[in-house]
């Protein structure tokens, strides 16, 4: 499996997977359409949130494979499960949206986003920890200080979405602004390790 | 992050939201097939509007990119955002289309597409002024000639969104011309400065 | 534009509208699962229509951007309304399979799909008159043999869909047969001159 | 038609068919979301089932490809073919989905599941037979032992989604396990010839 062709499916897959968030977002309820589309707008910030999200990891992906001398069978099977997390992400986001908007179940939809968004985080720092751990995969010419930066970026993903995936128990609309609130410092910090 | 991934990513994202707004057009109402295929002619219209932009969108966003010496993180983010805005077209057009078919909520669906397009508007002359002010970002050797060519063509977008909105408050019919109008205007312009 | 982005953008539409077209595959009415998933078999069957049509379109295509020196701004566009015609399939299928499967309305669906496929191919060529003509955009060295087969093949392409369209007005069976019998010469005349 | 345009729009036919399985997951029935959600398993199975079954036939599809020389046109047309199957799979994985939540019509809907896989598996074969049989398109420096291995990986997957298929007359529950055991299967066998 080439480098490059690892690349494109894994580009192709998160682009569709954002792509495909537009078509969650409706308009619901009766009354005047002008009230729907106001009152639609936690589908609008779902879709935003997600869509970045989705936009972040394409970077990260992007910054870990310019350090990789060659995939290995095993690290391409992480990355299909990468995707396959990546992938489902439509689904938790428009069950969420549809919860916030409605009030009926948001508890346990902000749960639900928060477990998919875990997983994710974990599949994607199981795979960088393969490929990084005592530079397996790496090229040999791979900068010690953007391998370290990566790892220092990613570690606290999981432990970032396990929490606010507990606060949803207690308030989904905490839950969903620290859902923000992560995509938002991932947009950060993944713009600053993607610099040269 | 380099200028060949960011292209293929915004090229993958632009094929993508073009062809989903074929899922939104549906034959809606009771009677024969075939008045239900003639009177839903505003979808197959609102279709080809937003198909058309998007690939205006995409010629465009080639001739800046080949202006470009190397993307930085910010305008990495600066084409997520404007992604953002572009995936989320889909939506806006469904609803105008619907508006105008059923006569139910014509002006507030106007208004909203012509919202979503100002901001699509805004994000891409946001990160063209980025990318060009001062030279930033931009090759040694891009032409002055192209360079102002381009800053010509986006200035008037925002303008032109911003006046189709607000006349989408007093007929969403003239303000649905106008959205045509403007794409027709960019058609003509793009093929302009996407020449040698 | 370079004519490997044009090819890219060409490829990606074709490639989604493609896939996109199973999403209107569905199992309608009561009874036994069983009955109903034998009973939908005119949606298969205008999926593999459809899908085949694509990827011949995808063939041809390819042949021609092999003769291509330069694409210009006019090409492009023409292009454009190309991919227009083929994001617009998935709705004019999904009719046809819908009102086949139901009784209902088949002729309007089986004219309908037929309009819908006789503007595709007519945009197909004009897209290619307008490349070959006194050979404005071939490449000095495109076999002549090559071009005069390509434009063999696509002369019937408007007549047939034209005739099967009307057709239609008398039997929906015979005109969707028709369309089948069109995808099947292509694919096997496609085929052809893809050879050396 | 070149070896690097075949792979883009294989890969792409594969990326985007993933990626729609998501669109097919729901939540149904009444009663609260967070029970809804739970019972939804299934489709998260099939979902995952589908979706690793198309990375696996990416992988072994890249196998192939990295051996063949020139690719000529009828190994084109069962490109298209088994993409064809490969596109379809997303309604049989929706309808075996539903029908082991609701338990209605669950035995045909794991044999119609296991229809479309034992097709694809068909034309998996055949193009694999086609480009293999007398080194056909073989390149001239492909190593026989990879060669080989393709043939002993390939040989069992018509046979064992046959088997599955036919279990699914009896029990709809015992064939979703055999369909999940056999992508398990080609996901360890797929990495294992995808070594060096």
């Amino acid at each position: 499996m080439s480098l490059s062709r690892l690349q494109s499916y894994v580009d192709a897959i998160l682009a569709i997977a954002a792509t495909l968030l537009i078509l969650n977002v409706t308009v619901t309820g009766s009354g005047p359409l002008s009230h729907g589309l106001v009152h639609a707008w936690p589908s609008y910030a779902a879709y935003a949130v997600s869509f970045l999200t989705i936009g972040v990891i394409w970077i990260n992906h992007h910054a870990i494979l310019r350090l990789i001398e060659q995939p290995d069978p095993l690290f391409v099977i992480q990355n299909l499960l990468l995707l396959l997390f990546v992938a489902f992400l439509p689904f938790p986001t428009h069950v969420l949206a549809d919860a916030l908007q409605s009030g009926h179940g948001a508890a346990a939809a902000a749960v639900f986003y928060g477990i998919s968004a875990t997983l994710m985080a974990c599949s994607f720092n199981a795979l960088w920890i393969y490929a990084s751990h005592g530079g397996r995969l790496l090229r040999a010419d791979a900068p010690k200080r953007v391998v370290a930066g990566i790892t220092r970026s990613f570690r606290p993903g999981i432990a970032l979405y396990a929490t606010a995936t507990v606060v949803g128990l207690f308030s989904a609309w905490v839950s969903a602004g620290l859902y923000a609130a992560i995509t938002l410092f991932y947009v950060i910090s993944g713009s600053a390790f993607s610099r040269e």
